[in-house]
């Protein structure tokens, strides 16, 4: 197994879970760009084109925006990449969620 | 009735469309910030918060998934704003897809 994201759902590797449900998990991340980034993530190994029209996606939305609200209460942004251009760097669907300071314009 | 997207959705309002359903539709942004710019929009007035937990959500995101495929192979983001720090400007929920060129981090 080379998912990272299979290896922290499985416990075979480290994290700070928010979230531990039968089908997400709500972890944070390792990078600290910004002050608050939270990673939700499907406990099955879909891609992001299935992650994002699959029902487990409000699901992990609704656990973002409840995180969001507690932890970053001045805003923040929940964002997926796909593909090259937008740097996706885990095959593993996921949403980000990103704040605690100005975040400033999304493009 | 003050909300632009509501204004578009009830045909008061001019915008492209790109998709046309019962529960959402998704236009072209009238910003050019990046070369592509669509925004997936819930057909009724509702929150951002409650977009996200909403079974819309991911019929909004197969359709942006599919249209990020097409018009921007190379790659996209999808994303939304709640609040000020993430400089949310509607208050009626909304998912944007933004491609076209290489988008560089997320944060």
């Amino acid at each position: 197994m080379d998912c990272i994201f299979c290896q922290i759902i499985a416990g075979e590797a480290q994290a700070t879970f928010y979230r531990r449900e039968d089908d997400f998990v709500v972890i944070k991340n390792k990078l600290t760009w910004v002050p608050v980034m939270l990673l939700g993530i499907p406990t099955t190994h879909i891609t992001q084109q299935e992650l994002w029209q699959s029902p487990v996606l409000p699901k992990i939305g609704k656990a973002l925006s409840e995180l969001g609200e507690e932890k970053t209460p001045g805003g923040f942004r929940v964002l997926s990449n796909f593909g090259r251009d937008a740097m996706q760097s885990q095959s593993h669907g996921h949403v980000h969620l990103i704040g605690g300071l100005h975040l400033g314009p999304y493009a």
